[in-house]
């Protein structure tokens, strides 16, 4: 690129540019060697109108969202709430551009490709209605390690538990979680039931003013999302329904326990996978190495594995503790960490719109 | 009890009374509306001997480990490391005592019943060495509950992850979480990889003097216990064998992944259990509900469920989140919190006592 303002090669936006995900997208862009891009938009909601980012050594303004800011812009990539992306990401496309929404808006529509570049780059080419999905965090954090396995031994089954980082509920939560952290260090409590409920309320920070519905700091809360039918939650059902539509697998069997864990960014995931034929670790281990977008941190001996303060902020997904399952064929159980924010949100959806410069 | 020096009713010994799993044992005594002793025995080693304990209104002292006192010892439980119980349990079930012993020495030994009180309280019967054993803390937060289901469903497969309190590593394990919990509070950190190691180390508190490989205030560590035969940990061998062993099913499937998390005390695990029969989550609630040792918390339209800050120092096993999976037949998704102390240590081991004393 010329310069964040230049003239040559396509014009990208990115909308919700002040926001969690959208900050880490401005790290990801700053941080690449090279881009494509001849411009780039930087777009958010009024009230961050005006407010200066320096991309790529340019000072730009941001943009308040309206319909002409995508005049000209090739790519438009989302990282706002649900009902923006609803209303704007169509907008986008109809002024001509490529929508790549990091939403839950479209990503179980039919006509909208939902891809994880190593898995299924081809589908950002079958676009019917101009908008391309980004997965939820929690099924990207172990899609690089399941699609390079699934290529070889055919997936078939899945059971997962999640050990998720509060940041996927946004700053609100990570603030949250900091507040709750500090308030509890030093008090000896997680000792008799209700404690903890106990120090937060004398903090100031009672559960009912939460983003989360029970304490987070030395507690695990078995809740992520919103009720959906049976008991499962959203993001349980999002593992199941993604993890689907990515790998091409429809008939694929998924159970997850989506379960938040007191860590400030990078969700883990617990994994066990069934697939058509025989699998070994020896043969695991040389797809994961072969695998650009992979770490392999797996040194049971020296007791080296990945953990979610040793993965934040990096860009590819580790997994490790890769066993073959003692008593299930063709079985394997991992453990995989995967940056929420980079990986999981803001840097797969810069992945699709680089995917998209190279065919536009 | 007449009282913990009395002389009526059998004479109960507890080993180890000095350490982290005997000091709830004693609570747990002290707690009981009545007990079946005669006389109780504080036991522990030569450095805690002389110590003065209030045990039920009486001041014991505690005695030095020594063959002779177990004299007249009709229980004796064992709160110690796995070679003090190996070298020690056969010289109490010498002298005439029944040895039930909470470490890892016995739990395989085909002579030797692996008792959970609600799920196979009449092996206690069986002990042709004299003695017998607590099961692992890991495995007895969720048997309750899977031993109710077993019952009516038969037992087929088992997919386990694990969410493992510090407090499973003992004292010195609770103190570094407190340790690394204050020394990371207010640092705002968690956001790139490392920073927390760096804090850490900072604090004085370097993750090579910690009793866990890797941080673990603000993470999650997917390890615990000692490196086994194909990468896997003892503590994820341990669930296989001991629920196998348990509910009497040699041939059962099991995957488990053992993850240490930040919290103090309370073990949870996320089950994916598949029967033979066919399972509802009501007819599941009822079973729940119908077990005294089990607390049903199950109303996800309230965000109501177990977690560990709420069931830390309770007797019971909680349950919440049962789902019937969406893919597998016959399978039932749930979440469990467990007491590692009491119901995973301590209190399991001395119903095993109790259910001795009426045999007696």
């Amino acid at each position: 690129m010329s310069g964040a303002g230049g003239t040559s090669g396509p014009v990208l936006a990115l909308v919700g540019a002040t926001g969690a995900v959208g900050t880490v997208m401005i790290d990801i862009i700053n941080g690449r060697e090279s881009v494509p891009w001849g411009e780039i938009r930087l777009v958010a909601s009024p009230r961050s109108a005006g407010k200066k980012i320096v991309v790529r050594g340019e000072e730009l303004t941001v943009r308040a969202l309206a319909p002409e800011v995508f005049d000209g812009v090739d790519v438009a990539m989302f990282d706002v709430p649900d009902a923006v992306s609803a209303q704007w990401a169509p907008i986008a496309a109809e002024r001509g551009a490529v929508a790549v929404d990091n939403s839950a808006a479209f990503r179980m529509d039919p006509e909208v490709p939902l891809v994880v570049p190593e898995v299924n780059a081809d589908e950002v080419a079958e676009r019917p209605k101009g908008i391309i999905a980004n997965p939820n965090c929690t099924t990207l954090s172990m899609m690089a390690a399941l699609g390079a396995l699934h290529r070889e031994f055919e997936l078939r089954e899945l059971v997962v538990a999640s050990y998720q980082a509060a940041s996927g509920g946004g700053q609100e939560a990570i603030d949250r979680l900091h507040a709750e952290t500090a308030a509890v260090a030093g008090k000896g409590v997680g000792v008799r039931a209700g404690d903890v409920r106990e120090v937060l309320e004398a903090a100031g920070l009672p559960v009912s003013e939460s983003p989360f519905p029970a304490p987070l700091a030395l507690n695990v809360v078995p809740w992520a999302g919103s009720l959906k039918d049976d008991g499962w939650t959203s993001e349980e059902l999002k593992v199941r329904n993604e993890s689907r539509k990515i790998l091409g697998i429809p008939d694929l069997k998924v159970s997850a326990t989506c379960v938040r864990v007191p860590v400030v960014t990078t969700h883990s995931l617990a994994v066990h996978a069934t697939f058509a034929r025989e699998v070994t670790v020896a043969r695991a281990h040389e797809i994961f190495a072969a695998q650009p977008t992979i770490v392999l941190v797996d040194d049971p001996e020296q007791k080296r594995f990945p953990t979610p303060a040793d993965v934040v902020g990096e860009d590819p997904t580790y997994v490790g503790r890769v066993r073959q399952a003692l008593d299930f064929p063709n079985t394997l159980d991992f453990f995989v960490c995967g940056d929420n924010l980079r990986k999981g949100a803001a840097l797969n959806t810069y992945e699709i719109a680089e995917e998209l410069a190279t065919r536009l």
